[in-house]
């Protein structure tokens, strides 16, 4: 199957999860799945936005001017008198503006001994204040449904006494590593076994999109095992990722699990590279992405199909990760069977984006990755690019 | 001051944080603090990259050949004996392969009926299998000191069976909120109040960059009160962030504070708008940074100033956020008096960046900067800007 056809499949089989009520500190890089309006005024008095003089605008005109001061306000005060022609109130900046004043002057513009202050200039109606409502009204709508929230709107949100906040549930992924090669990560390495690495690499991938993550570790390669396995996933998770097992070995048993389970297989093969043997299926409002076992083609699977899933049930809605043209920088290679991902570092020069080659694109050379920032795409029926030809590229992990 | 020297002075003054060993999961995101060299040859035997037949691939020339297979291999699994001329073996991707086969041919390209199995073409040397070591050797240095770790970097020391790693330590900082005006943000607001939205947009900040913070709450305007809190935060703390009182007004303890404590004053005051009156100490190894009280300056004294210092001490090297060329949308005002971050949305087009007004940019616009992804710097000196110039810029929150 085309890769943008099976990414199609996968995002109209997911559904955006319902809203819960979480605190303002937990909705950070969530999504607000109700509109937000604000309870008050902001700010909610005129105030000051500097440190100085609130007094009549209308007493200040050309040359030297006297005032009386006749008070001070400092921030988190008020003055319950209103201010008469020739006073002057000392004010700290945020304080609320008194009655009667409709300017402020800063405190190095004037000169003040006892209650005597010298004004050396005319001010302008409204210099320095900030009006009640001026930022936003009781009422207004502030936020809408479907907003990601990033440190300003947290902010926002606390100005507008949200101390709680509905956002769409995280959803809860649960991983499944098969395989009867895998040793857990700090066991030695025998003969015909290697480490259980994409355990890791998927509980790095899912934290980094803010989803829970919960790993059930290395099953074996027996039916019963991952029939059980894959079962209890469905009940307590939202997606569930296994790696290893969906190639067309005697020992891979998933599909035959899924049937028995009653999901509903959309695909099992999607014409990428790496990652080729990817099985996707849903079982009422779950998935189940069925991942090679190649730790280059996991990653590079989890990047095209499982993120943008992930990221749709939170509500966001930057699901599909920019491409941008790349201009290669070495040649490279590929069989043209299919798409073919090639992992590379993309470093940016004048406005123009270049890929330089990190070695080996095997579906096993995690190390590739390690030194990559990006991947171009080599179109099926493409077996050679040259340098300096430019090709749709687009960063990873983003 | 100016920026880029108020800049350099917080920078010198911040020290990398010393190493600590923490479990594999906890490392994301960090920065790796001692080199790592794999212990194990990876691959660590030579591995099948496909489910196929082992074979000798001198026994195969042109035309049809015909093997007699004498086993099977699974994952995980090894053979002891050495296969002979005409013999081939079963094997499943990952397996090893097993001594005297050179090659691996994949099961869709032959023919298996009971022990025979046809092979229909010439197969080379090599050919689908990853040779012992190919991607790494043992003893090979993999990743040096100071490499910040991603999902793949996590994938790749797990396959180097790394369970722990040294990183260096996060930051820890210590969040105090002074201002007789602040309520708590589930508080009604009453005349002269304002809410304390600093705590939480500067809470999430420090999140993002994954850095451990603790918050004071809010701390009355009062000498003792904050020379206590700024005193034990130095005690606790890497880095104290306060948010109000670093003004001139009559209730501003901070400077006071700190010369109290004996806390080395650096700079009090940066050409920055919004966000001149930025206080920078230290004391022993622990900074100290007195931001305004408005929140969109200290949004921005956090980004420019804070962001790097939490940055360098985890030992990122990418400390400084890269400005790019931004052709602006609409016109811009200055005073013209400090260097200007204007709050913009920033979107691509065609290669090109360009910049759009999101509204107020007075130093309390928290709304302005939820609309906002960036910023663009009008120069000290220039009061207008007009749609179509092309001024430096960058993204926020990166």
């Amino acid at each position: 199957m085309e890769i943008r056809r099976a990414l199609d499949i996968v995002l109209n089989n997911t559904t955006v999860l319902e809203g819960e009520k979480v605190s303002l500190i937990e909705s950070l890089n969530r999504v607000l799945a109700a509109n937000i309006s604000s309870k008050d005024d902001l700010p909610p008095f005129d105030k000051s936005s500097m440190d100085g003089y609130a007094l009549k605008s209308s007493d200040t005109t050309d040359g030297l001017f006297r005032f009386k001061i006749v008070g001070s306000i400092r921030a988190g005060d008020f003055l319950d008198e209103e201010i008469k022609s020739g006073e002057a109130v000392k004010i700290m900046t945020g304080a609320a503006v008194p009655k009667g004043a409709d300017a402020v002057i800063q405190i190095e513009k004037v000169k003040a001994e006892g209650n005597e202050l010298r004004v050396f200039e005319k001010v302008c109606c409204g210099t320095n204040i900030l009006k009640k409502g001026e930022e936003i009204k009781n009422g207004d709508m502030v936020f809408e449904s479907g907003k990601f929230l990033r440190p300003s709107e947290v902010g926002m949100l606390a100005s507008l006494g949200y101390g709680k906040v509905d956002c769409h549930k995280v959803p809860k992924i649960i991983l499944i590593s098969t395989g009867d090669e895998l040793v857990d990560i700090d066991e030695k390495i025998t003969r015909g076994k290697v480490r259980n690495c994409n355990e890791y690499a998927l509980t790095a991938l899912v934290k980094n999109l803010n989803g829970h993550v919960k790993s059930y570790g290395i099953i074996k390669d027996n039916r019963d095992e991952i029939f059980n396995a894959v079962k209890t996933a469905f009940e307590e998770g939202d997606i569930v990722i296994s790696s290893g097992g969906v190639s067309v070995g005697d020992y891979d048993f998933i599909e035959e699990v899924l049937k028995k389970i009653g999901a509903d297989i959309k695909f099992t093969s999607v014409e990428i590279k790496p990652g080729k043997p990817v099985t996707f299926a849903t079982f009422k409002d779950k998935l189940f992405f069925g991942l090679p076992g190649n730790p280059l083609s996991v990653v590079n699977t989890f990047e095209v199909f499982v993120a943008p899933a992930i990221k749709k049930m939170m509500g966001r809605k930057d699901i599909i990760t920019k491409e941008f043209p790349v201009i290669l920088k070495d040649d490279f290679k590929s069989k043209g069977d299919r798409e073919n991902y090639t992992y590379v570092n993309i470093k940016e020069n004048g406005g123009n984006y270049y890929a330089y080659s990190m070695g080996s694109q095997s579906s096993n050379a995690l190390f590739t990755l390690t030194q990559s920032n990006g991947i171009v795409i080599i179109k099926k029926g493409t077996k050679t690019v040259r340098a300096g030809e430019t090709l749709n590229g687009k960063f990873i992990f983003k």
